[in-house]
């Protein structure tokens, strides 16, 4: 049954695109694999402790005084519905992949009852609007959220709908949405947090109920034409600068202009409009140009959010938000889906290994909001803008329930199909079952990634299949059965009689090796990072000998990296303490002794003592 | 007349003070010299723009709906009131200085009379609170900044006191400070915006009234102990997180917390406490040791405005505050007061010529709020947060009154007494006229500085003068009449028989010198700044040729200097474009041109054409 649940993102057969995604069902990932683990673990720790925040810090209780249920006074952020929508997403994506959950099940509906007892008559439905501010209903949404929260109950809505589950969701979901179509078809307006877009896309695709395409193209257009009271933002945070069509920068608020740019697309397919894809290439053209950090994160500035000016890239208070992170893979898979091209595939292992996978704890209930790349020795870590540690919640909670919906749905972004192919863009060890013109597929894949670059795909089908498999960007070479493979746009095409079944064995061998950043990062001058495979590596103070201060250890980048254990690499480095204590010293002197680094990789930092990390280490002066 | 008024800080003759300030009219700066040529600037371009503004921005009808004459709603920053305040403390030091300006005494006599009618009966002063929050009143201290707004009002009537104008300002003052004696005398309660404990101390100096001595110190006793509600900043931005007896390091919002320890040594010399003062030597040592820019600027962060962490200083994002350069040219003369140590005057110096100058655009009536030491090419300047360029006026104006009455009280900051000294701090073309030890002294001081290192003395009088003469930092030789100056302390003292007159000339060579950062300053590796005397210096793209990007000029720190022209020095440099667009490359390949460069003090940056702008240059690779 469940393999024929349809997954997050499905265009219609009208829309435009290179690839097709697959059934949510049709991919498993096998248990102790990279991917596996982190589901799994989503599944037991994360999406359960969402479920239980979603109570103690409030979110739930503030739908409860729109029953009456509750009588004390409102917490959390006035959009907080929006994190019972993304838990509730991200339970209806878990029941589709595992219908038997029981308890999960009991969440879903139960959430699903007090969202609908919480509905106006009308079909509006916002838990501090309705209590707090009626008067203010639409009023001010440069700030309300109100059509941000109804995007993601309406994505909530859409999971439950292919997943089969939480029908009330659906009906509470659509008569909202038919509300926002009556009043948002004439009036010029739109909401200062993009999100809606996507989601009245997603909901067509799901209803074939053409006005909700209508409406979010028509929210596109409005963008950008100063409808919005920036107030001390600025247009540009709230994405009102300038049409997107127009846009050749990303700027502002990351979320807002990659939430955004989700819908750009969406709608570009839908409306087969190539125009206004080509603003999103354009727009990431320049994001992935200037305005991405090495672990995929974006955004340089805590204030405002934003992405920063070209190549303004500062590791230290990297912003990273993890809810950009997960908004640039969902970007991403959009433009793949569309396009083919792998480069977006690429962005998105960049991001999902690193930036994704870095904000979570191993134990899968403490989180980071922002992701940076250095935590300086002496950082003040008390505010939660910039801890030390990942926390159990934020007062914003955006970020942790966006992460079990979108690892809750993984399975969904790991393989496409298109006329005679099958493509794979995110190797995990599991299996793929699904259908090509057609015909069954079967395709057993066995790897150790992103630990090991050996991948075997094992295929069984009757149909003449052509296997595209992805060549990372990071790889300098890659063989097939033990040739060089011929890469096109990202992939290596493999054809073979696969009716008796036939292995094919990628090899994306990953020595340890040294990155560079563009010259214009200022930030990171004089620096490299070690990476290997998909992973960014750091250095952490608890691998440091004692006393050394992680600020002055250097890296020797033509020393020998030693990759023989995966999860701690070591490279050749010195410890240079500074020669003054002058700030600004005439002079500059020094010395130093030598130092074996040892090197973890980055989603892995922070889950021992709270303490320094860097990425980019500074080079050695000889 | 106006040689006897006292000017800013002038603590009681029962104060710890190692150095004692002369009366406000002692010093005058020659026209056309640098100080004389920014206070005549001053006066008549940037007071008066303030004036202007006050009306134009709605701060002076604010004050006028408390009295009925404006009916219109609020406008402005709910503590404005404070720009009023601040700019009748510039007036009043002016008027000190120049008591013949009609058109400022007009301005003066009239506001402090409309500020009189605004006062409530029971003293009471602020026009937000006044007419749009009368029930708040002193509940919400966090963030109403209503002692903050009253310890401006107290500069101002301090400032009009010693002035000898504007006595209805006074009457103002003491009766609102007597109200708030009554009442903070008694309750635990402190302001989230440091302000009044120095003005208090101020007042106390000026009154001989104790009880506002008292209450300044019961206000740093009372600070840090989590009186105030830290809401979403945290209590650090509130300067509430540890009392500053115990705190070891500067923390949180930069300009709250140097205006805190202001009123730290004001309290501590006042009350002869000198584990107070010690409180704020600690503290010193941590801003100017890991927290403070090349050119004194101070303040990492945009984001809360805060310091950031130790060596966390990014020269595009610096947030560098006016006020908070102001703030530590004011720290820093009373730590100097305090102690006589020339460290203290080195700051001053510093962040006088470079952040304090390049705040102010040469015409005098534009100003930047925060002052980046680089900015980048397809840098966003739509946002005031970060403007390309000075901007006339801010929504919130703090800084351009700030730097009025700083520019006014100017000539109180450049020389002291002690018993049988006078010491020249800051160098300037003029004449200092006072008396030592009841002996009249006459100086004159004939100097290009900071063009020039040569400063000719000539001084006459019947006292057995020591003539202490600072030594600053960044020379790296000084000669007394022809011969190396013994240094102590950072001042060279020189003893003469004044009787008949002599004079005593200091040469402080200033060739064009390479600076290094701190390696533990990750953002600027790889670099070095060029600097000559006290003025650092910058590149701006407007003297690159044209087509080379500024992100991609290096400097050959080996190379000459030549500061034949010390306004535009020139160095050696190359052009070396990035050699691939890869954001991340696995390889680094170098080429280039050569370039000469043209580097201008960092003062003068941004008079010409917005662009971008550049302190420190990376190196050449060779």
């Amino acid at each position: 049954m469940t393999e024929r649940i349809l997954g997050p993102v499905h265009p219609t057969p009208a829309a435009t695109a290179a690839l097709r995604p697959l059934f949510l069902g049709a991919v498993t990932f096998a248990a102790g694999s990279f991917l596996g683990d982190w589901q799994e673990r989503n599944a037991t720790r994360s999406l359960p402790h969402c479920v239980e925040q979603l109570d103690v810090a409030g979110a739930l209780d503030n739908l409860r005084r729109v029953t009456g249920e509750v009588e004390a006074g409102r917490r959390n952020m006035w959009f907080a519905d929006s994190d019972v929508y993304k838990t509730l997403e991200a339970a209806a994506w878990q029941l589709g992949r595992t219908p038997d959950d029981a308890e999960l099940r009991a969440f879903l509906d139960t959430t699903a009852a007090l969202v609908a007892k919480a509905q106006a008559d009308d079909g509006y439905l916002n838990s501090y609007f309705a209590v707090d501010k009626p008067e203010l209903r639409w009023k001010e949404l440069h700030w309300s959220h109100e059509l941000y929260c109804a995007g993601h109950l309406i994505q909530a809505a859409v999971a439950a709908a292919r997943a089969g589950v939480g029908a009330q969701l659906v009906t509470v979901a659509r008569r909202f949405a038919d509300l926002i179509v009556e009043r948002f078809s004439v009036v010029d307006d739109v909401d200062g947090h993009p999100e809606i877009e996507t989601a009245l896309v997603e909901l067509y695709r799901v209803t074939g109920h053409r006005p909700y395409l209508d409406l979010a193209k028509r929210f596109l257009d409005l963008r950008g034409r100063g409808l919005l009271n920036g107030e001390r933002f600025g247009p540009r945070y709230l994405q009102d600068h300038v049409p997107v069509r127009e846009a050749d920068e990303v700027a502002g608020h990351v979320v807002r202009q990659l939430y955004l740019l989700a819908g750009v697309v969406d709608v570009a397919v839908e409306t087969r409009d190539d125009a206004l894809l080509d603003s999103a290439r354009r727009l990431w053209a320049d994001a992935f140009g200037a305005k991405t950090y090495l672990t995929g994160a974006q955004g340089s500035r805590h204030r405002d959010e934003a992405f920063g000016d070209p190549y303004e890239l500062p590791p230290d208070r990297a912003y990273g938000e993890t809810c950009a992170a997960i908004a640039s893979f969902q970007w991403n898979w959009r433009m793949l889906l569309a396009t083919g091209e792998g480069k977006y595939a690429d962005e998105m292992e960049r991001v999902l290994y690193n930036a994704i996978a870095g904000s979570t704890a191993v134990d899968g209930t403490h989180f980071f909001y922002s992701n940076p790349l250095h935590l300086r020795t002496g950082h003040d870590g008390s505010h939660e803008d910039a801890p030390s540690q990942r926390l159990a919640w934020y007062s914003c909670a955006c970020c942790p329930p966006n992460l079990a919906r979108l690892v809750a749905s993984l399975s969904g972004y790991v393989a496409t199909t298109d006329h005679g192919g099958l493509q794979l863009h995110l190797y995990a060890d599991g299996a793929v079952k699904t259908t090509v013109d057609g015909f069954d597929v079967h395709v057993v894949t066995r790897t150790r990634y992103p630990w090991d670059g050996r991948v075997e795909v094992s295929v069984t089908t009757d149909a003449a299949l052509a296997l595209s498999l992805r060549i990372p960007g990071w790889a300098s070479e890659a063989l097939i059965d033990g040739s060089p493979a011929e890469v096109r746009d990202g992939y290596a095409e493999v054809r073979r009689d696969w009716s008796a079944g036939a292995t094919v064995t990628l090899d994306l061998p990953m020595p340890a090796r040294i990155v560079r950043p563009h010259p214009r990062i200022d930030a990171v001058r004089g620096c490299v990072a070690v990476a290997r495979g998909p992973l960014v590596h750091c250095v952490e103070q608890a691998d440091l000998p004692a006393g050394v201060t992680l600020e002055d250890v250097r890296i020797d980048p033509a020393g020998p990296l030693d990759a023989g254990d995966p999860v701690a690499l070591t490279a050749r480095g010195r410890v240079e303490p500074p020669a003054s204590d002058e700030l600004y010293p005439a002079v500059a002197d020094v010395a130093g002794e030598p130092v074996e680094l040892h090197l973890i990789p980055y989603f892995r930092w922070g889950n021992r003592e709270p303490g320094p990390m860097r990425v980019w280490l500074p080079v050695t002066a000889g």
